[in-house]
């Protein structure tokens, strides 16, 4: 990969996987350039970029005003688009909410962009959300598009202006799609953000963890570093055939299980609780991700497993605990 | 079908086939309630309305703002949902205009209407384009979603509202896709609106119809009484099988085959042209319907063939005329 030099734009960037890539990429000598508003809830926090803060410029500003930053973004080689509200359960809770943050942004966002910065590449993080209750698994990009949380539908609008701005030649994107997600700089605080940042909270703390309805649903955890390169693969490629790509875990191991490998290194016990009101509804049951296309067009495979991704991340965060867990 | 007495709530009703719906429910006894804010450029015609409206409530409002008319809206049995821009070319010049109308407006709709009428029955009038560039021909349900303009996604996540309210017992909804429709009170002075419109209007005033292209591409026009009796059918009906219903014409015809027989009743002549800039990028080439799934759900059928359809229409419009063609 070839970084070095170029101009880069990461959205979000103050956020859990946004920050990862931000700082790889400054890492690689790229120059950039982080646009993040810290809505409050989606996960931005200062820390993640503190230690890098003299490599990498950022702006505190809505995605939607990218028109006033307009000298800061021109040149961009590519686009790493993060930013956005990932939680399900909060656009269940405000549904407009969401679409501001998720469509309405995002619009105004391209819009800008595509005159600022016309052709130019663009890499944005969707989710397995889309594709709603998986009629069959693992599941390939082929599968229907059929959310059933507002977050879905929001996000699927995004995802879809990406495409249309790509066949008319104003931009050229691809879009990932993400499964659950782990690694160092993920928000701890935000328990709307999934089951995840959950169970480590609780290892970290050394407190119980607590698991809805029985734990048996399958998901295929992606640690951040594999999330990264995947991103950085698709960023340097122009033109890729397919919009789509699926960016799925090594392994699919029940909720059960993720939680006993964090009981285990936290010293806590497990506490199996019923679905608390409004999560039945918008879980999904098993999922794992089908990542065929994603190996075939980019040669990217995921590395790291979860016994290990997790060690890891419970390693960085008891170094940096005081930033996310105060 | 049994309208008589029911309270009945038409958004977009001021409009082309909201009016024609609000006017046939009036006539068949229900206590009709339309709300239209009459947005420039979205067909609201008060004349529409004006011989119908010592039986026709009307409320000058955006749909969005539901929750300020609760009392007039409270015990509503159903709701024909077909207040929008439907203008293709309009939501690619201004594309946050075309969200704000047909997503962000929607979605405050539904999110009062839920409240203030829970568990009603929902019609909404959707889009064939979200089908985008068709794979097969005729379309029917199951074709791939894949909208190529803003209009096609806003419309989709609207749907996908409906949809996802329906699921969880909120509301009780059906979609109607609509093909090209046209009749008594469509707007003749919107070119931004489509093909048809454009032709009668040339038609009435005997001037020479203008045809893009060759003209070979293939409609479905549907006369509006009988979008009406869809609309009808289907909010006369709970918990349906099947989200959406595909609504489309009698027979396929070449758009110069439509302008042949305009310009036949017209007097006028037929010029073909070539696209204008914008036009291309947004044709979906021919289009045809299968309707084979809500005859087998509702027993609709489209009964109108164009050429009465056409002399319908153009003796309305010469007997109204100084209130269409100003």
């Amino acid at each position: 990969m070839n970084y070095a030099g170029r101009r880069v734009l990461v959205t979000g960037g103050l956020g859990f996987i946004g920050s990862n890539l931000a700082i790889r990429l400054a890492r690689e000598g790229a120059e950039v350039t982080v646009i993040d508003s810290s809505v409050r809830g989606c996960g931005a926090n200062r820390h993640n970029l503190e230690p890098f803060l003299a490599q990498i410029t950022v702006i505190n500003d809505d995605i939607g005003a990218l028109f006033a930053h307009r000298q800061a973004i021109e040149g961009t080689a590519a686009v790493f688009n993060m930013a956005g509200e990932i939680s399900h359960i909060n656009s269940m809770r405000d549904p407009v909410r969401d679409l501001e943050l998720n469509t309405v942004s995002q619009l105004r966002f391209l819009l800008a962009l595509r005159e600022i910065c016309p052709g130019v590449r663009v890499v944005y993080a969707s989710t397995r959300q889309v594709y709603g209750v998986p009629q069959y698994l693992p599941i390939n990009e082929s599968h229907p598009i059929n959310p059933i949380d507002f977050n879905g539908i929001h996000k699927h609008a995004a995802a879809s202006y990406h495409r249309l701005l790509t066949a008319g030649g104003e931009i050229d994107a691809s879009i990932l799609r993400l499964t659950n997600s782990y690694g160092p700089r993920m928000a701890l605080n935000i328990p709307e953000q999934g089951v995840l940042g959950h169970f480590f909270r609780r290892a970290l703390l050394g407190e119980d963890i607590e698991v809805f309805g029985d734990g048996k649903q399958l998901r295929d955890p992606v640690y951040v570093d594999d999330i990264v390169d995947a991103f950085l693969l698709a960023g340097d490629r122009k033109g890729l055939p397919g919009m789509n790509m699926n960016v799925g875990g090594r392994d699919a191991l029940s909720l059960a299980e993720m939680a006993g490998v964090l009981a285990g290194e936290g010293g806590c016990r497990i506490r199996y609780r019923p679905f608390p009101d409004g999560h039945k509804s918008i879980d999904i049951g098993s999922f794992s991700t089908d990542n065929s296309f994603i190996r075939e067009i980019l040669g990217w495979e995921p590395k790291i497993a979860f016994a290990d991704g997790a060690r890891l991340t419970l390693a960085f965060f008891r170094e940096n605990r005081d930033h996310y867990l105060p």
